[in-house]
This record gives structure tokens, C-alpha cells and sequence, in this order.
């Protein structure tokens, strides 16, 4: 399946945080299979790729010019493409302060933004009985983390060292969701301008384009 | 306040991610003040605080003999710990694939312990109604967790590196709340009886325990 690539994906058609990988892997100009896992058919819980990935979601990366390294958690994929296949610092922090800070900014997006987007559309869509307290309380989180981001890019173009870093990056995918379904396109331009204008900066670069139109085909 | 101390840590008596830190800096033997937060004056959203850490959540850390770098979210402040003081490695990482493996185990806690555990509280203790449907999501969220820190700790003794390094220390206050209130102690000795040996250990090492010891105290 992946004699070819340099690296083998573990993915869904329908999670962000899979994409979020992919956006990396071709803003490095690294090549991948991606390998779709169907959540309802429970692929991601099988023995298989529980081998993979003891959390049993996604997603996953093996590195196969790395002696077929495998290593989950989409911001920990990140800081490891960048530390291995970006030394000249493109796409990432090149001085101690400033990887501190990409960390401080990934782990944000992986505490704060990822978590309560996710249980926004827990409660919209999958949980059994409609709740619009808890609906409620993940879209004043989710408009929270976006207050938070555009108190700081009010100030700055971007998060850290003053270029796009996988720091940016990393929002890009569940900020698509929140701007499409939790808060709304014009409440985000309205409530939140920096971080339109950031996240719409982020969106024109080629490999993120290159995402959302295979993620858009791949949905249709 | 903090002339004569290494770091300043702004933290919180009740909340788990300051004392996550806490307990790395005891470990690594560097001194530090601690500013207790009150929550229920706001202390954490004033404009002072913010100006420190822009998303109003503790912990924040100052190093006083680095320029007064200031960093947030505990695990980054967890891996800036030891990328600086711990260069011996005696508490983290050593090689680049031990330390990828620890980023993502530091990124499992940050974006499916703390999260997860967190909105068990959240609904037990403050939302404005109650929820069974979604306190029970959150019991098995966290039993979740655990089961897949069991099935790895059941083949070996620590997460990454073959010793105790930041990656099992990040989990040890969460699981604290878990094994006291979510799932409680006898089901997850009867249940994850690899994470209860770990974490046992873990308890009992002297950084640790002071830690635990001194929260006992301020919180009475």
C-alpha cells in the first residue's frame, strides 16, 4: 500500500484532526497514503490498528523512512514533521522561546479549541437526548477560545515568531467547523475580525486549499 | 514578591494543572512562589493576569532567570521544564523518538484526560441543571481513558523511555479527582489495576507526595 510514500496516514473523511496532519504533511512537500477509516464499521477500534493507535482514534502516522516510526495525537504529528523534516524552519519555531511558545499555542488548540468544538457537535448531533443547556455551553466556550485567539491577533499577524508556524496551522480545520456551524460565518466577521482575517489568510495558502478541496470532494 | 525564587507560578488551590506543575518543578528541584488565584473573585480574568496569559486560565509560569519568559498551559510549561533544567534527562526524554512519544503522551492527557475529566465536574458540580445523560457521558469518557492507559501500562511499567519522565507525572493530579470522585477507588483498582500500580508509584515519590500534602492542607 505504501511502498511509494514517505509516510502512511490514518484518517477520516469526516475529522478535523486528521486533516490537520495532511495539511502539514503537504506544506513540508512530504508525501502519504492516506488510509480513510470508516467510524461506522468501527475500523478505528479494531485490533489492527489498535496496534497503531491505543486510543482508537485518529489520527495516526507511520513514518516509513523512519524505520516505519508510528506516532498518533494530530499535535504531537506536527511537532514531530517539523522537528525532522523542517530544520530550516519554514513552517516552525527556530529559537528555544519561540518553540516554547508554538507548544503553549498547540497545546491550547489541543486543550481548549478541539475539545469543546467537539462536544458542541457531541450535543448538536450524537448525544441521545437533546440538551440546549449543554448546546449552549459549548458554543459560549467555543465563541471563548475565539475571543481568546483574536485578543492576540488583534495585536499580531501571527501566533508565534512572526510568520506561520504549525501553531496557525493547527486551528485551521476545527475553525472551519466553528465559523460553518457553531458560530456562524457573520458573527465570526462581526465578533471576531482578526481571527477571520487570519484564519482566511491561513486558507488561501495552497496546501491548506489543497485539503479543503479534497476534503470537500471526499464529503460530497 | 518573587526576588529571591526561580520562577513565580500562578495556580489555583482546587485546579489540577497548577499542582501538575508544582510537582515537576519539585522534581527538578527548582524554586519557585506560588500566587493562589481566587476564582471566585475573578482573579484569573483580571486585566492584570491577562496581560500574563490571554486565555484567563491558570497555570501561568514566570522564569525570573529567563528574562522573565512567561509561558502557559501546563504541559508546555511541563515540556519548556525540562527542555531547560532537566538536560540529564533524569525526568524526560533523551533521544528524538522517546521524545515524540512523550509529546504525544503529554498531548493525550492535555486534549483526553484533562478535557474529558473536567466536564464530569463541570456537570456533577456546576452546571445549572442537572444531566444524568451527560454526567454518565463523562464517567465513561474517563473510564475510556483509563482503559487505554491500561492496556498500555499493563505491558510495561512507564509511558515513555523505560523511567518515570513528564509524560506519566502529567496525569497524576487528574487521576487524583478520577479515583476519588468520577470512578472511585475500588472500581479502578478492580478495573485498571495497571494504571493503580502506576499511579501508586508515582504517589509515592517525595515530590509528589509533598505536593499532594501541601494541596491537603490548603484546601481544608
Amino acid at each position: 500500500m505504501s511502498d511509494h510514500k514517505h509516510f502512511t496516514l490514518y484518517t477520516n473523511v469526516e475529522a478535523a484532526n486528521g486533516w490537520k496532519v495532511a495539511i502539514v504533511l503537504r506544506e513540508l512537500g512530504l508525501t502519504y497514503d492516506s488510509v480513510y477509516l470508516d467510524f461506522t464499521k468501527h475500523e478505528h477500534k479494531s485490533p489492527e490498528y489498535l496496534k497503531l493507535n491505543p486510543n482508537g482514534r485518529i489520527p495516526a502516522l507511520i513514518d516509513h523512512e523512519n524505520d516505519d516510526f508510528v506516532l498518533w495525537e494530530s499535535d504531537a504529528i506536527l511537532v514531530y514533521l517539523v522537528e525532522r523534516y523542517d530544520t530550516d524552519h519554514k513552517l516552525s519555531a527556530a529559537t528555544d522561546a519561540e518553540r516554547a511558545l508554538q507548544n503553549q499555542w498547540l497545546f491550547f488548540q489541543a486543550s481548549g479549541q478541539g475539545p469543546y468544538f467537539g462536544q458542541f457537535f457531541w450535543f448538536s448531533f450524537f448525544h441521545p437526548e437533546k440538551i440546549p443547556s449543554a448546546v449552549e455551553r459549548y458554543k459560549k466556550e467555543t465563541e471563548r477560545v475565539l475571543s481568546v485567539l483574536d485578543s492576540v491577533l488583534s495585536k499580531k499577524e501571527w501566533l508565534v515568531a512572526s510568520k506561520p508556524t504549525i501553531a496557525d496551522l493547527s486551528f485551521v480545520t476545527w475553525n472551519n467547523g466553528a465559523f460553518a456551524t457553531i458560530v456562524g460565518h457573520d458573527a465570526v466577521v462581526d465578533k471576531f475580525p482578526a481571527v477571520y482575517k487570519w484564519h482566511m489568510a491561513l486558507c488561501s495558502r495552497p496546501a491548506v486549499k489543497s485539503v479543503t478541496d479534497l476534503r470537500t470532494a471526499l464529503q460530497k
